[in-house]
């Protein structure tokens, strides 16, 4: 009943009547604690007194919001296609300005502003397959098979979402890492497929078990259909990065047991750790030879958010797809069409992504160094979190061997975990939640991620300025050791 | 079987066990005569003798791809915001420069490649309720009910999602004009929804007749949940302008039948004809007075692909929510931000086009010349494509009121259709592959957007150059006399 004593008319859309997968999807890392994180920002600067000067936000790997520089290169291109007219100024490098004329050429009517084909712009795709090949040690590449996204989520969700079918016991399950990147969880709920839960394991850098791996299956498989499994490789929120024998044994399994595999590779740059390299999925598989190069099937991701590069904004990425039905390949093109294109703008740094600046070229020596300096400070600042953390008592850090995140486990009292269980939280949020109240730090609980059960974690990124990053890392400590005593 | 005897092991993920929705999915606007066109422009510049010399596309809405020239100040922001290091080019005007401080104050780290909040960048939101307001003749807009989108067709889709629920007989169902923009169709079959089909009246110049809307609901109400009624204004593929009142008809009508209306008006500047004028459901809700505006609730839609713009390939795009349920809000904000924020140089261009150069400002006049040039090149077309169509003896076109498109009904002969029938085709499938064989010429047929049983049209743009519109359209006048010749 309104104020007026007149019964409001209920709405055609209701909390009670929209879809149901909707209302399941949950997405950590933008959650609650980000929402309140937000506030506190406004507060401060409507000058509410707080007990710290500063929101320092360590929740997503946001790089150029936290003060990483973008590569001058990219920008100069991204300029030149945005107004050609620039193509007759001098002070831009003649390599910027070739790039951009090719860019252009492959856009109707010369322009950013044309649809491109909805697989993503011809000259685009040859660049991520040379890419790919020398990569990938010779391996071939061919562009068909390239399609350019809105980012790597795009991506994800439509491979996922051709994935899906069946009801009941044969609906289609995914096997996912704990912790994952909720995207995965988000998108399984919303298309009402099975999250089947395989734990990486944190005693040995949070790598992937092959038993683990088959338990996680062989449970799924009484109550679903596990069709898929996704690995992502640096791990996001764990850091690990994987053994090339660990690839090859992920790879023997999916064929083994015929699961249709899913590679999210989006910081393949992004590797700090001595004796940690980076192996695609798609190198290793053809590196095993034609036994398994030419049944597996795979779907890799890539992305222009993340690495050295960072451009978060511009939504760009692709996946390849290997020994895709071609029926399934027709619906799949089918399928993006219906979304038109990709961003152009984000296709476009794509291409430079694949394409940089080579020697001999005038961009080459500045693109060096930029992408080196963002490069080595990101293994700094891995190296410093690792260490600081590690010097917490009842905080434990697996060494950030790559991508741009630590996953710590932290010990919560059992005071504590009964105040939260009272709140109706997880003791995680309620301790991350705690943290920013008290020093404006935002973390995201490990329960956004998913832990195994009587653990807690906490993801942060290593994305703040040395300087912040420090200050950061000090204030969790003393609020840690004060959360402990508080709780003893 | 292999050729060796062998046979192949089966695909894990095959046509048989993929999604079956998508397999549902139809978009004829980018379908199998697009591919035709796409191969026999590879086949020409491979020197293939053709009975014409060039493939001129007449199939989507791309209007650079088409020789349309982009708004330099909209291009000169984007410059400035790719490239910051412009900002000190003194050969940029101080409007773009100070509309680039502007966004990239509102940017992470002042960089276009941070992420933006998954709802939009603020400011952007802000400009944006501005411009409504301004449209509307002041009636009030919150930028809290703006969320920013990837085009047009990502916020379609997304309130779309919100509003599936229910199985057999209580599936949402949602009503869509036939004609229809196939993007309504295609979502629909994914989202496993009820396509109600309510038909425009082609006789009255494709207008929406209210017992014609009765009469779909009544029926659909037999066999499903009808929720919602979607209404493209400037009409696509039919060029239609809605009245005003017309639209006050539909709003009572959605009021009384309890529907959440979805107006799509991407078409909002592309008004040609004189009498006609463009009102957005929003104004018009808002004038009927609270007795309407406190209880429908409407999404509308607008993008920066269209209009005097035509920027495609940017993805940009707003939505507007008007009396959204507060808790299903929550909802399609967390489901924003699974896939983080709509790509920002699309939401930067989209800031432009709600603030472009005011009176007084150094780049005002080059602004309203560019744009009048385009919008009236727009107007001569229209007219210019009516008048020959309705010049051929078969071909009867309503005035292209509106909107980028021409959907004139042609009669096929009785053995055409049969012929198209023995291969599979529908007739008018038939007739646009026969006209792209033998002409060049790049249309759609009127199945893909629906027709009346018996009826057959094809779906053109008007966006090629006046030169090319004209051969184009004597073209079209030939095929269809010959045709209809052969087929006598």
């Amino acid at each position: 009943m309104s104020e007026n004593g007149v019964s409001p008319r209920a709405k055609v859309l209701t909390i009670d009547n929209m879809n149901p997968t909707v209302k399941k999807v949950e997405y950590a890392v933008r959650g609650p604690i980000v929402q309140r994180a937000l506030e506190l920002e406004r507060e401060l600067s409507e000058g509410m007194k707080k007990p710290f000067v500063e929101v320092i936000k360590a929740n997503i790997g946001d790089a150029h919001a936290m003060g990483q520089q973008p590569i001058t290169f990219f920008r100069q291109v991204l300029a030149l296609c945005s107004y050609p007219e620039l193509l007759n100024d001098s002070s831009f490098p003649e390599d910027a300005k070739s790039r951009a004329r090719r860019i252009l050429q492959s856009c109707g009517g010369n322009s950013m502003g044309s649809y491109s084909a909805s697989q993503g712009i011809e000259s685009v795709r040859q660049d991520v397959a040379r890419y790919i090949e020398r990569r990938d040690g010779g391996v071939p590449c061919d562009p068909d098979n390239i399609f350019l996204t809105t980012g790597a989520s795009d991506g994800i969700v439509t491979m996922l979402k051709l994935l899906v079918c069946g009801e009941g016991e044969t609906r289609t399950g995914v096997m996912i890492s704990i912790p994952q990147y909720p995207l995965y969880s988000a998108a399984l709920a919303e298309l009402a497929a099975v999250q089947v839960n395989y734990y990486l394991n944190e005693e040995k850098c949070w790598s992937m078990d092959l038993s683990e791996l088959q338990r996680s299956l062989d449970e799924a498989r009484r109550h679903c259909n596990p069709r898929a499994l996704c690995v992502i490789n640096p791990g996001n929120p764990t850091g690990q990065v994987q053994s090339r024998q660990c690839i090859e044994d992920v790879i023997r399994f999916a064929a083994k047991e015929r699961l249709f595999l899913m590679a999210d590779e989006v910081y393949q740059d992004n590797v700090y750790a001595e004796g940690c390299e980076f192996h695609s999925f798609k190198k290793v598989l053809f590196n095993m030879g034609p036994e398994y190069s030419d049944i597996v099937e795979l779907a890799s991701f890539h992305s222009t958010s993340k690495c050295y590069m960072g451009e978060c904004g511009f939504r760009g990425g692709y996946m390849e797809i290997i020994n895709l039905d071609e029926e399934v390949r027709a619906q799949l093109t089918k399928l993006v069409s219906v979304r038109l294109c990709p961003p152009v703008p984000g296709q476009a740094l794509m291409d430079l992504v694949v394409n940089p600046p080579q020697i001999g070229e005038p961009s080459y020596d500045k693109f060096i160094k930029e992408r080196s300096a963002t490069l080595s400070v990101l293994a700094e600042k891995a190296k410093l979190t690792e260490q600081v953390l590690n010097t917490v008592k009842g905080i434990s850090c697996n060494p950030v061997q790559g991508a741009m995140y630590s996953f710590p486990s932290i010990s919560i009292p059992e005071k504590a975990i009964k105040e939260a269980t009272d709140k109706g939280q997880q003791a995680d949020m309620f301790y991350c939640m705690k943290l920013l109240e008290e020093t404006g730090i935002c973390l995201v609980p490990g329960s956004g991620f998913g832990q195994r059960d009587g653990t807690y974690h906490f993801r942060m990124t290593i994305l703040p300025s040395t300087d912040k990053l420090k200050i950061l890392l000090n204030k969790v400590k003393e609020f840690h050791q004060k959360f402990t005593e508080e709780y003893s």
